[in-house]
């Protein structure tokens, strides 16, 4: 049973809060396991590499071997079904299009003084994918993260993804040809992070780390981070579903268990002024699961996680919404505009009875990395600007310098720093 | 004695590479220090920071005193230079100037396809700044990290500063009210960082902190990072100037200096192909360490870490700029154009004779929160981008989800993904 509220309950706020409190993860504590394998990549370089993936993959790599060849692209273009395919073109193409719009504007200027200033983006050299091996092999998340970093101009995209037992997703593969990966490797956990953050023999390191993980992976990003860049630590997947009372409850239904059936941390809540629609889509929840083929891991997110919370007025749904700070956002609304305009703190906002969240997943074209953990409160989706970096450039004459000289030397003695104002005064021969 | 090195020696790559990868910085061990106090702060809330502040500040603070009153903005306005004040004003309204031009558009659009796609910018809701205690009390960096929270449209930009001895420095609370800085609290250390990440009586909760501090904030920003949002963990200041032999060795000298006399872990390095000029340069060096207020500090960053290389081509510059990424970029040459584009990797960059890193620390109106420690190949310095978070929205009607539908489909069941197919499905009665 999820967790049923009502914002007439006299404990509703300390329920409430109680949800947005609640963690969702176990945090094993894998640092230092994580940590004697970063040093031995970064001493053994690929010698390191093949012993981990014998370990823990039961897969014997070479030197040779560990990059993907051509051959085995070419097998997995052959294994496809062209349907899947035709998919991941049509995925990749919108992603795309969207992406190609993030594209930011270099700024160069002279201000009323002469002063030139400018913000100048350009791409960093190398990005690094991580790809879960496994279920989780996602080759919908390959075109997230790589796309971007294509359009953003990346010169190196580099792919590492676990094989366990030398089994690979050919799916994944035919994204990366798709997403225009360069490099594709065969190996995973916190090895193959110390391989894209050290470089090897044969993996040459990269700039920035993408990309979802374990445990194991999640805490190698964090400690080599500063070595390379990483992208956000993303944790369990939630949707939140505000809802009147002129829904299909099994459209609802179904959209719920569409995040449930990630992950049993995973969490599904559902905001609704109709007490008769909640019952309706508990009801159909609970239909759906009997035929859900991850119907176990669907029905364990929703008791454990899920939840249904009717509001007397459903303009009360908009502060709610504000603090769970959803990752994903349903507006199953005959009017959601108020909604729209009200509603700060969300990843990405699906608007209408006719825009499943799962649309966002595949082909609507914005990104699916997206905050969690109500981390939409200060952070966004994955997206180019995640792949360029802005370099600041200034440029005074001997004019400007003696207009704006005199207030940085007042400032520098002000703090205290005598070096700071002379490297100002020498050159205005004060 | 700096490091002296010259493209033609035997060993430069290996020196070369021995100078990038040198750690200038002593980590210290904090973190469990940290964590107990973060958690007491969590459940005593002010009580615990009355207790931390007599302990490390040596100021004994009541609730009523945490914060910092009508009264003492007065007389800290009263007790500061006029002309120091006139230059703060001037350094706040360029980089309010400067910043404005970096808040980012929405962006909606319909596609071919009738889908409804945007992209929305909002602001955060609440900002915390730390600013340091004691000499590294700067009423700069103030300026730096509030205006653009402002301009990003922060409704609430709170400061922790700490007051060892009941201390403050007046130039930070006058650089608070001009740059529209809403709270300011003599609280600092892990325990100020506690406060600003989970509330207390007194201050409410933030949701990203940003701002430099001792090994202690860091290692409590880097602890708190989640709960709420973060900034870069900024490391020891950097130079690299790219001369010329046609420089005033006495003007480069005091560039160099400027930069060692933040601290004994500042560096900063000189490339050009002139060896007479780099003669004259370390020359000019040792004669101003004599004269300099923190003569001892720069004279330690300059024997430590201070390196001056000699190149025959000063085209070669360019490559080695790029693998040093240096947080600040001085190109004093009569050309620089081919340098300015040939450079991908640095935080900023000052063109010309005269224009000192200086005037970007105070009034040139970019930010000086910039990369550091070799991490401009992958980030960027602090813009308004940093207190503003994107969220994607995405409308489909009935047409629309007809047309990618059943691709969504099609990559849901390749993924095993059950319920994400029956949520499209079910809305097109497949």
């Amino acid at each position: 049973m999820p967790l049923t509220l009502s914002d007439t309950d006299a404990d509703f706020e300390a329920r409430f809060a109680a949800l947005l409190a609640a963690k969702r993860e176990v945090s094993e504590d894998v640092e230092q396991a994580v940590r004697a394998i970063l040093a031995d990549v970064r001493t053994r370089g690929d010698a390191a590499l093949i012993d981990y993936t014998a370990r823990f993959d039961r897969l014997t790599l070479s030197p040779t071997t560990i990059r993907i060849g051509e051959a085995e692209f070419e097998a997995a273009e052959a294994a496809v079904d062209p349907r899947t395919r035709e998919a991941l073109v049509l995925a990749r193409d919108r992603i795309e299009a969207h992406h190609r719009r993030q594209k930011p504007a270099d700024d160069f200027y002279t201000d009323p003084l002469g002063v030139e200033l400018g913000s100048r983006w350009s791409a960093i050299d190398a990005a690094g994918l991580y790809v879960p091996g496994g279920t989780a092999s996602y080759p919908s998340s390959v075109l997230m993260n790589a796309v971007p970093a294509k359009v953003a101009g990346v010169g190196r995209v580099v792919i590492v993804v676990p094989a366990p037992d030398g089994r690979l997703n050919p799916l994944v593969l035919v994204a990366a040809r798709l997403a225009g990966v360069d490099e594709v490797y065969r190996i995973g956990g916190a090895q193959a992070v110390g391989a894209l953050a050290y470089g090897t023999e044969t993996v040459r390191p990269v700039a920035k780390i993408v990309g979802p993980g374990n445990a194991y992976v999640a805490a190698a990003k964090r400690q080599v981070f500063g070595t390379v860049g990483i992208d956000m630590i993303a944790g369990p997947s939630e949707v939140l579903v505000i809802a009147d009372d002129e829904n299909d409850p099994d459209w609802l239904a179904s959209d719920l268990l569409a995040q449930a059936e990630h992950d049993t941390a995973a969490q599904a809540i559902l905001i609704t002024d109709s007490a008769t629609l909640a019952e309706a889509v508990e009801a159909a929840v609970v239909r759906q699961l009997a035929t859900l083929p991850r119907g176990e891991t669907a029905a364990a997110s929703w008791r454990d996680y899920g939840a249904i919370i009717t509001v007397g007025d459903l303009a009360r749904a908009i502060p709610l919404a504000n603090r769970i700070a959803a990752e994903h956002l349903e507006l199953a609304l005959a009017d959601p505009a108020p909604f729209l305009s009200g509603i700060r703190h969300a990843g990405a906002i699906f608007v209408g009875r006719h825009t499943p969240e799962v649309i966002g997943d595949y082909v609507g074209g914005s990104n699916h990395v997206l905050p969690t953990a109500r981390s939409a409160r200060f952070s966004s989706g994955l997206s180019v600007l995640d792949f360029m970096k802005r370099t600041s450039v200034l440029k005074l004459g001997p004019e400007q310098l003696r207009a704006l000289g005199p207030a940085a030397i007042a400032l520098a003695e002000a703090e205290g720093l005598g070096a700071h104002a002379r490297s100002v005064a020498i050159r205005l021969n004060l």
